[in-house]
């Protein structure tokens, strides 16, 4: 049976899993990667205001949105593009790239497979193993880069949660930047991770450099749909014209232009983050769980045996834990199951979950 | 000095137009084609509720509105694609559509060719004429249709508001499914027609029929997006592949369903737009104004001279009126300006501008 491709919306993997749907009250969804702190306060606080919103059109060119990612990010205006969520972007790129070669650095967020699959492009894997950490090696990804257009990596990747060496990642973009290939290197989680891992502030110095970016995880906003792009401004101008009119909505940018002044949240947000991982995986290490060292919000879990977890996910089901499986990530195959960080009692209450499974077996 | 391409956001119009902007209040938007009676009273006593939609990821495969919507309109789950908008829809198209000859009937809404030109289609143009009562001819249409992949006919009419005779339609749409040659039937403002004009019924006996269908007028609810397409199976299939992953935000998900239960708000609004229009219009034409046949909730207007339209739409703007220019309108050329109805206040006030126009001239 194939499960749905995505984590999030319990209720359908629930049903494709035939298995009677709870109340989502009675569910604890851990295959969704959104700040487990929930949205910053001033979006309930504007809640009320916001419904006027509704009734008029998106202002189409996003001036003060743009504006404010620009000031914020010390970005030109003409290098940013905003997007009904990430995946437009990633869908913008791959239209832009149709029947080009392209390379995934794998197991990754699988969109990007999907998304270059649907313009045709020729999609080549660069396979990360375990026993490298999850790591990227630079000679080897220029390898895998010859005869190639373009290269989307997930930094820090979903779903391992590990990020890569600075050296590593700019020794690939050096070499792109020679060759012409493109890097979209895609941040959605990179402000979970407590040390500043982005490459943002030096995409300007290179053409063939874009970087993704996401609204949606940090400030757990996934309802609304929001993300941006920097890139070269001529790149920006070509997706632009592709890019159907009005496509962020007005909420979204509303709600957006609140979220970049929310620095506190995102600094609270990183902590409790850091913390409350190093806790649960330091006890999943302790039952004997193998997990990867991610430095985000989400980290992937195995048994020492490195069976096929299915039933693992059902056993879960069944102590309403929804977990993300790993059937459509490449290289992965079932063997491990995506958690996210949650609340303490949440996060308690898988732990001692994984232990009954362990003592079952 | 090049105008905005879209009506809506005012701001916008007096900033290209380096006027000083005055608060939105104090402006009177005739330039945006939604509904003068605004939402359904659903949307607003919901709103509090909707607020926990925002935090988690919109549902993927869009289940349930897709069922009401198969539901309400008697039409196969497998043949409706919902949208960010019926603007992602016609992008959608043009995207499948890519390279190919495409029609236009014009003058018509922006998007299409927009669109079209985007994916590199060769866009031509069967120009409507006044003197014909802005109507289709069936043999000319046909004439045009040779060597095309498809046509946009926009059903009522954006700008003149006209609707098409079904006779003059059906024969275009039955020599159109025995060529092979794409009919996508934009029904946007179909629902402020007091007789019923759509063929969204008989849609499912063609193979080359496309409908689309917009929320956004008729609830007033453009800041949201939302809008679906109807067409054979295959098609929907193949739109879907291009379409990103979490296109539609939860929001609009979830006021699309209370919308489908507003029946009676729709027949309100009908009833309103057919009266206020006929008064407005005939206030029009005893001023010494022409008019467009209009069944909707907008209408072309010129003055008898025909002269071009810039001074008047400056000269409303004093007045706090802002009208939609017709300048990137074919055939239109800014001798015309789109208004809508609104509100009986706001168009008395818009009707003694125009007197005070004609004196002043």
């Amino acid at each position: 049976m194939k499960l749905p491709p995505h984590g999030s919306n319990p209720q359908h993997l629930l049903k494709t899993l035939n298995i009677k749907a709870e109340p989502n009250e009675q569910i604890i969804d851990f295959s969704v990667n959104i700040n487990p702190l929930g949205m910053p306060k001033s979006l309930a606080e504007n809640w009320g205001r916001m419904f006027q919103l509704i009734s008029d059109y998106p202002d189409p060119t996003l001036e003060d949105l743009t504006e404010a990612i620009s000031k914020k990010e010390a970005l030109p205006k003409e290098r940013i593009l905003i997007g009904n969520g990430a995946a437009q972007l990633i869908f913008l790129m791959a239209q832009k790239l149709a029947g080009k070669n392209i390379l995934l650095v794998e197991p990754t967020f699988s969109e990007y497979r999907t998304a270059c699959e649907a313009f045709n492009c020729h999609v080549s894997s660069y396979q990360l193993a375990e026993e490298d950490g999850w790591k990227i090696d630079a000679d080897i990804c220029l390898k895998h880069l010859e005869g190639m257009h373009a290269v989307f990596i997930c930094h820090p990747n979903n779903p391992t949660g590990v990020t890569y060496n600075r050296e590593v990642l700019l020794s690939i973009i050096e070499h792109c930047e020679r060759k012409g290939i493109f890097v979209i290197l895609d941040e959605a989680f990179y402000d979970f991770c407590f040390e500043n891992c982005s490459l943002l502030h030096i995409s300007q110095t290179y053409h063939y450099l874009i970087i993704l970016r996401s609204f949606t995880k940090m400030f757990s906003i996934a309802g609304l749909r929001l993300g941006f792009l920097a890139g070269n401004e001529k790149l920006v101008q070509e997706l632009k014209v592709m890019q159907p009119h009005w496509s962020v909505n007005a909420l979204a940018e509303a709600v957006g232009r609140l979220c970049l002044k929310e620095d506190e949240h995102v600094q609270k947000t990183k902590e409790f983050i850091t913390k409350e991982r190093t806790r649960v995986i330091s006890k999943l290490h302790s039952l004997g769980y193998v997990t990867s060292s991610s430095e985000v919000n989400y980290y992937l879990l195995r048994t020492k045996e490195k069976q096929d977890l299915r039933p693992l996910m059902l056993f879960l089901i069944e102590k309403g834990i929804i977990t993300r499986h790993t059937e459509n990530f490449r290289g992965l195959d079932g063997h491990y199951l995506r958690l996210t960080v949650k609340q303490k009692d949440a996060n308690n209450k898988l732990l001692s979950s994984l232990e009954s499974w362990l003592k079952k077996c």
